[in-house]
């Protein structure tokens, strides 16, 4: 067996996330087809962040098993060639050992949002920005986010569909950088709970809006109950941007 | 009467560009739609760049000519509404003096092309910048690029259909970065000849590619013959970036 490791790109707005489901299309599904095709092998990709239905992905990794040997160049363009109309890139694809494991294996994932702050609506970025029309503090935003960091129960950041058994993690980075309109929150941790970027992106909002003061957030977090934080932020602002091995 | 000055983002890619045309709906004609609708008055709006079917635009300015007075925020609220869903979308209104003129008042315009150099297909970026999968010599792009700056004749970077009295122009500043996988070739000047950036972008894309030595730039200008330069860039990765007054 040859252990394969892939750099994904994808626009996740027409899809039910990564993860194969029964009631529409996945990223993972779309790309087993493909390597079906190009290799006639059916099987299973593990992917290292389970990114939910309109979440994107600029730098998604996963790893697969085949039992020929294949050219990298030549899994790369295959599966491009198969993949073609959707909007899914094999961006790299690698070798690794066969105890390399895209999900187990990962040390660190970043994931990125954007949010566009102005009055106007989208037009290039149509599905692949938050925009919120009220004008944010992000002063307060920056100062709001430090409360993040290190180690805490994360309880009220998790969505009630979150399956993980515990809600302790440790986030290792939250920055806000603002360029014009835009506005990315980028957060680094080795895990995250379902739905916990977006939940901190939309308690970080009411931040912005004034409807929640920077230093609450420390006291939404010792109590941990998800009513106290904010709004879950739509999945199309969201975006994987790297995993770190 | 009042003169209003807007600045517009807008994908271009279905639209005949920005000027009213038989053939298809343009940029024009969509905003002078939406001000009739806004305002019962029928104007004639006037855009700084004519650009060509396909380009976008980031920051297109325009005037018009209102009877009556309105509120700058209503102007920007009220015609992004009716403008909706196209992706065309008022960023910024302004009240002007009345000799000042979108097209023949502006100082400089600046355009900036995107090319993604991959081998991967486009997902998040589709109908948005010129995919080039040969790896281009950046370092001989910029060298090239050099020789555009300063007053010059053009006449090898006019499309046929260009009805400028004269080829002579000066350009300003051509700035080539690259952030990854992207390339950004920006070009500056006071106006620009028919498709000039997109010939631009092709011949500096034959030096990257190896086709052309970067000091050859300097002949294909001096022989100012269209048939030396290189192909014209498609329109789907030129952006109109700027406008300055």
């Amino acid at each position: 067996m040859h252990r394969y490791k892939i750099s994904i790109e994808y626009k996740g707005t027409d899809y039910v996330g990564w993860q194969r489901q029964d009631n529409g299309l996945s990223i993972q599904e779309s790309l087993e087809n493909a390597i079906k095709q190009l290799t006639a092998e059916k099987v299973d990709v593990f992917g290292a962040g389970r990114t939910d239905s309109g979440v994107h992905a600029l730098n998604q990794v996963a790893h697969f098993d085949l039992k020929k040997c294949m050219e990298l160049d030549s899994i790369r363009d295959g599966l491009n060639q198969y993949l073609r109309p959707q909007p899914i890139a094999i961006i790299n694809a690698d070798t690794v050992p066969s105890d390399f494991h895209a999900r187990f294996s990962a040390k660190q994932r970043e994931y990125s949002y954007k949010i566009v702050n102005r009055r106007a609506p989208l037009t290039l970025d149509q599905g692949m920005a938050w925009v919120l029309h009220k004008n944010l503090n992000i002063t307060n935003m920056k100062t709001a986010a430090v409360f993040f960091i290190g180690k805490h129960n994360l309880g009220a950041f998790r969505s009630v569909n979150c399956q993980s058994k515990t809600s302790i993690k440790t986030i290792d980075e939250v920055e806000i950088k603002n360029i014009d309109h835009n506005i990315f929150i980028n957060v680094k941790a080795k895990s995250f709970l379902h739905s916990q970027v977006r939940i901190m992106v939309g308690t970080l909002v009411y931040v912005g809006e004034g409807k929640i003061e920077p230093k609450e957030i420390k006291n939404i977090i010792q109590i941990a109950d998800r009513k106290n934080a904010g709004p879950t932020a739509p999945a199309k602002g969201l975006y994987l941007t790297n995993v770190f091995y």
